[in-house]
């Protein structure tokens, strides 16, 4: 068996993380932060995290540095959490080395992204690059992770679905980091029982839930999980207006967030607020200062998302 | 009181129709149809009616054709049917006509989209153009109709709403017709007991209604109206599954009929599958002719959205 | 013979002009300032002026209002100016009434833009809509006005010119008011001795020139004519530097005008500096207030637009 | 001095080729065939070679391929053809050591795209990543490769060359491969003596001759190079008509090859066709074969591009 399910023996909604990669100030990768990300992970029992995808930077990072970091999540990981890789490349044979890799450090899964510089002309090339990816990591799961903002690969994931789990052996599922719910409903209700949808828009999870969504995939879990346990609670006892407020509010925490530097330097900044200190995010990205932090935390007070502090 | 209330007191969700104008074959107003398009919505006890909007091609219509077909469709609503009149236009003076005439023609209320050739370069000259509409009719409430794919006006619902409130005496609500469900979202966070939000997006309907949406306006009511009302009866039995396969169903039937044409001559073609004919659309859309009809059909009957007629 | 030919007699490139609607402060229509208009045209040889498009805010006219502009406009070109006359409107029928319309009055030739609302699906509905207009005129000369910007009709120019030359038989040619000069090109390539093609895009006249262009149409002659014409004689002359330069300040005035309320109210207020007061524009556009015209003609020194004025 | 100059001492416009990356039939490096490439082009005297860009699917190799290729360019170009590197990658220290390597391998200058998967939220930290690229390789000349199409970075070229000329202090200027001929004028307008400003839409060449432009690099020039010297040949010579009929006839060229699997893959089969294989392209894109090959010669053959051969 070779998916990746995290719905079917458990009732409710699965939240994974997407997790930063922790740098130094210099910018150097500081592996030595992972344990304290696991172990924050693991108070709330995230059952898996997804390692060097888009939260992760891993695209600023080199091939080698990839798998310094894969390696040091397997190790720390332990048996508690699984090690979902995301070995996305616009290099198909380095992108095959990082699968090889994964599956040589005993990952759980590996996910990729469409190739983002060259773009697939249509679903039948996107799917033959990710069968080729997979092949070089044949006993581990294969997430196609569907991003159109950040790739441009505005391919339907649907029609991604369909086509790749007759092509792929170890075809596992979609994350859908995408706004469009009609697409996702689509996948949804494509999926068979061996392939999962993981929604990656955070601001969107409870409509996805409406239609049908059962796991997620999101940076925003860093900071933002009690927020979103919340939330699942609500659903669960159909307590419907409560759970739209926690969504309203992490709706409204995201669009503060990102107002500080963009989403994924806001996301990492509103970490460290939290707690887990990953270090700031490489250039191009730029996160923000101590200042730019005190006023984040301000307005994460102003609207309930975090409680006012003692001065 | 002057809102536009479909949900206080009622549990549920309510639909209301974006009806088809009626054509004859040269292209004519019908209004001769107008009564059998009425009867057949009171059979599912549809409680408004959405005339000359989107749906109704009230941007083909001159002027005067717009008054007769408000003036007819409130002769036969009797008090069965609110009768909503879309007033919007690219010429201020022309809407402000049309607002006045909806009120004395005895309309429950009005509504417009944002002008759509010269665009409102900000939410202040939005609001100041709606003000200047809804003053016109002073004492039916105004709603703004927000449907960016067909104005280009993509100035954010929720903000829109905020500002109109304070600006606009009978400010009533918002037509939500657009994907984003982050900014519906917000718009129904922050609507009070005083304003509507209707869902403009049938395929996005139950996804809506999971983030708190009790009211939809829709032209696919006017073909589809039996599936969704078995929608919204399985999300009142909680029966979540059922309802996922009713929205998908939907979902379905929109993308086959929107092949014939686009979505709103495969909408009033459907209508006419299904037992009302309102005609053909005006240039520049294009209706199928009757092959495509049964082209149409039989994909309908493929995905179980029609019942395969006997042969 | 019905063309319209600005250039197959003369040499050099000819300069035609979209005129503003005179509106007073109250926003009514201002015919008594047309004559004005036209002297200021006349003094520099401009050969036609285009009426009521988007310059001349006919969406936001209605159609009486549209009348009466053609109609004094004819008036006041006597045997001077052509009146090429926008009939495009979203309800054909209404089209074809201003079409006949402006032909019972005297016009040299009428043009469209595509229905900008409910849009066509494909070249063969949005000729098909054009040759209805055109017929409603049959005398007069039919130029296709492709804005894709405004309209959102992005269907290529080439395509609809190919087309409809071979369906409307007093198809003149193509007012080309976008910023792709590759099917700027295609169109000019493929127009043959009968047909004109018109740039619209006045930053790119020089770029459109060196790829054969010999007519524009545009609202910027309403105020930096001088400049343009300085600009075509450099190019007659063979010197392609000052041409350049000429061109570059144009574009840098454009911006800067455009940059107090959007090109169009930016331009009706360049114009009122430069001495020809046409009022403010329709909501929902909004003009620049007298401070703002105060900064703009600073800024239009500051870049050597304006000569500065004594003070 | 750190320009790269290519036309201040001669009159007349300077074509630079984007050279393709040849592979072999299995997709490895092949190395071998470079010889022929340079070959090729020291025929039409090709001032200079741009390696490993979007043409050099440079995205699509590892670092070592590209070190690899970059070495050999260098050891065949001789003194002959100046060797340009480009040397993007997300990774900026990834990005930094292709600079350092190429300045060890005796290049001429480098280049680099803007980073594309986490993308710089303004011009400063666009120029701020540049710079660090730039100062990896500080004896060599650095340009800006503008290609939002590929990138995803729309920030304005002339603002990066306003930026990145006070900044980096081997700034040299800009590639600008995009439509967008206003921002080309201002970039060309801004660009002082030391900063060269390349056309990379060689669709658009001649209209960017017009408005000033003297050098292009494109991939377009390894199989249409003949009909661009004559196109330049009749500028020259005051040809105006010819020379647009010489950019049209290369506008169809393009169209026709890029018709077979996209720009890349077209123009890759295109020179293959014109006499040198540098085999297919890497995975995502896709190589036409054997009959599509064919029929893209028919295609030339019919508007003119080839000549006919005996068969």
């Amino acid at each position: 068996m070779n998916t990746v399910d995290y719905t079917a023996e458990r009732p409710g909604v699965a939240l994974l993380t997407a997790v930063f990669t922790p740098f130094d100030d210099d910018g150097r990768l500081a592996l030595d932060r992972v344990e304290a990300q696991a172990k924050a992970l693991a108070e709330w029992d995230c059952p898996a995290v997804f390692v060097a995808g888009t939260a992760g930077e891993g695209a600023s990072l080199s091939v080698a540095e990839r798998k310094d970091l894969v390696e040091r999540w397997c190790e720390v990981a332990g048996g508690q959490l699984d090690v979902i890789v995301h070995v996305g490349h616009t290099s198909l044979a380095e992108a095959r080395r990082l699968a090889a890799h994964a599956q040589a450090s005993g990952a759980r899964a590996i996910a990729s992204v469409a190739p983002y510089f060259h773009r697939p002309g249509d679903v039948e090339a996107l799917v033959s690059f990710c069968a080729d990816i997979a092949d070089a990591a044949p006993t581990l799961p294969f997430t196609y992770y569907h991003i159109p903002g950040a790739t441009g690969v505005h391919l339907r994931a649907s029609d991604v679905l369909v086509a790749a789990r007759d092509r792929i052996p170890t075809f596992a599922g979609i994350k859908y980091a995408h706004s469009d719910l009609t697409d996702l409903q689509r996948c949804l209700e494509l999926a068979d029982s061996r392939h999962e949808v993981f929604v990656g828009a955070a601001k969107l999870l409870l409509a996805s839930i409406g239609i049908g969504a059962r796991a997620a995939i999101g940076s925003v879990y860093n900071f933002a999980a009690p927020l979103y346990r919340r939330m699942l609670d609500h659903i669960e006892k159909g307590e419907r207006r409560e759970a739209q407020r926690c969504q309203y509010l992490a709706q409204q925490a995201i669009d503060i967030v990102a107002g500080y530097g963009g989403e994924l330097p806001g996301f990492k900044a509103a970490t460290k607020l939290t707690g887990l200190d990953c270090g700031p995010c490489r250039s191009p990205l730029r996160s923000p200062d101590e200042h730019g932090l005190e006023l984040m935390r301000a307005d994460l007070e102003r609207v309930g998302f975090l409680e006012p502090r003692d001065r």
